[in-house]
C-alpha cells in the first residue's frame, strides 16, 4: 500500500485542538481520513492518535462510519443554517449569493483539514450517510434558489443549468487545498472574494463588485449575530 | 466496511469494452476503483472482473497503483495534447479558452468511469504518481496561460487567480457526476458548453456566446484531425 511507503505522512505535527475527548477524536480522524485515507485508517489508529483505549473511543461513537458522518455533516450544517438566514434578509439576490459563496468558501478555506476531499468516497452512497447526503443537497438547492433570484433579477440571460455553478464553484475550493498540499501552489483560489465574485458573474452581474461585497459583508455579520449562532458561541464558553 | 453491505454496487452491468486484456483489465478497474473505493479493490477482484488469472494480470502490469496510473493519466493526456494543439492556433484568447473547456468538459462528461473521483486520493502523493501529479499542473499551467491571455486581450479588471478558475471549473463536471450517480439530478451540469461558457464569463468576456462557441467547435476540429490524433484512430483500426 502506498500511504505505508516513504510519502507517509506524519501525525500530530500541529496541537491537536478540541475541549472534549470527543472533538479530539474528531481531530485526529480528520487528519488521517484526509492525509491516510478512510479505508486506510482504523478506528485503532484513531484511538493511538488521541491517546486513547479503543474502548473509551467507542463509548463516543460506535464505529468509523459515525466519525465521517459527524465530520461531514460539520461541512454543511452551519453554510446550510447561515443560507437560510441569508435566505430570509432584505437584501439583492445578488449580494444574497456573493454572501452565501463568500461565507461557504472562506470556511471550506480555513478549515484545518480538507474534509470536503472526503465528499467523493463511494462509501457516502451507502444508506447510513442518506441523511448527510440530503442535508448536502439541501444546501445545493438553497444555493440554486438563490442563484435563480439572481437570473430573475438581473433578467440575465444564461444556459440552463448556470444556477448550479455557484456552488460548484464554491466546492472547487477542496481541490485547490489539495492540489496546494501537494505541492501546486495556487495562492489566489484560497481567496473567498475571488470564488463569491465568479458566482455572480457566471450569473451575469456586470457591475461594481466593491459595494456587493461590502453589503454582503454586513449581511453575513447581521446573521451570524443571529439566534442560531450565539447559541453556538454560548457553548464554547 | 460499508461498501460491502448493502449498498455494495454490482459489477459488470454494462458489457465490458476493450480490444485488449489490458484494455479489459483497465475498464474492470476503472469501474471497481470508482464503485468500491481504491483500497477497497484488490488485484484479486480486478482479475475476477475480466475472467484472468491474477498472474495473468501482473503480465501487464506490476501492481494496483501502475494501473490507477494508467487509468489516470490517460484522463490528462489527451486534454493536454489537445489544449497545447488548441494553444498554437491563430484564433482570439477567448475562442481558445473556450475550445479547450469545452473540449475537456465534454470528455470528462462522457467517459465511461468518473475517474476524476479518484484525483483527491491520498495515495496520490506519493513518488509513485509524480509523473502524473506533473502532467495535470501542465495541463493546469496550460488552462492559466491561456486564461491569462484573455485576460489581457479583454483588458479585464478581473481579482488575481481569477486566470485559475476556468481549470476548476471543467473538473466540478466530476462532482456534477457523482452526485447524479448518488440521486441528484443535475443534468445541466453535463453540458460541457455550459461550463466552457462559464469559463470565459470568470475572465470578463460580455458577449455573444454563439459565435465563440462555432469558432471553438472549429478549432478543436481542426487539432483532432491533426497528426497526433491519426495515429490515434489508426491504432483503433
Amino acid at each position: 500500500m502506498s500511504v505505508t511507503g516513504a510519502g507517509r505522512p506524519r501525525l500530530a505535527t500541529k496541537k491537536r485542538p478540541g475541549d472534549t475527548a470527543r472533538e479530539e477524536i474528531l481531530d485526529a480522524s480528520a487528519e488521517l481520513f484526509t492525509t491516510r485515507g478512510y479505508t486506510n485508517t482504523s478506528t485503532r489508529m484513531i484511538a493511538d492518535a488521541v491517546g486513547l483505549r479503543q474502548a473509551s473511543l467507542y463509548h463516543h461513537f460506535s464505529n468509523k462510519d459515525d466519525i465521517l458522518d459527524s465530520l461531514l455533516s460539520g461541512t454543511v450544517d452551519e453554510p446550510l443554517a447561515v443560507g437560510q438566514g441569508i435566505q430570509g434578509v432584505e437584501e439583492s439576490a445578488v449580494v444574497k449569493m456573493y454572501a452565501m459563496a463568500w461565507f461557504d468558501a472562506d470556511q471550506l478555506s480555513r478549515s484545518r483539514w480538507n474534509l470536503g476531499a472526503l465528499y467523493l468516497l463511494p462509501e457516502l452512497r451507502t444508506d447510513r450517510f442518506g441523511s448527510f447526503r440530503e442535508s448536502r443537497f439541501t444546501l445545493m438547492n438553497l444555493y440554486a434558489t438563490i442563484a435563480g433570484g439572481v437570473v430573475l433579477e438581473l433578467e440575465s440571460d444564461v444556459p440552463t443549468g448556470t444556477e448550479e455553478l455557484p456552488f460548484r464553484l464554491v466546492e472547487t475550493i477542496v481541490n485547490g487545498r489539495a492540489d496546494s498540499e501537494n505541492g501546486r501552489g495556487s495562492a489566489g483560489l484560497h481567496h473567498a472574494p475571488l470564488i463569491a465574485t465568479a458566482a455572480v458573474r457566471v450569473l451575469g452581474f456586470p457591475g461594481d463588485i466593491d459595494g456587493i461585497h461590502d453589503r454582503a459583508v454586513r449581511v453575513v455579520g447581521d446573521v451570524t449575530a443571529g439566534s442560531i449562532f450565539e447559541k453556538k458561541a454560548g457553548h464554547g464558553q
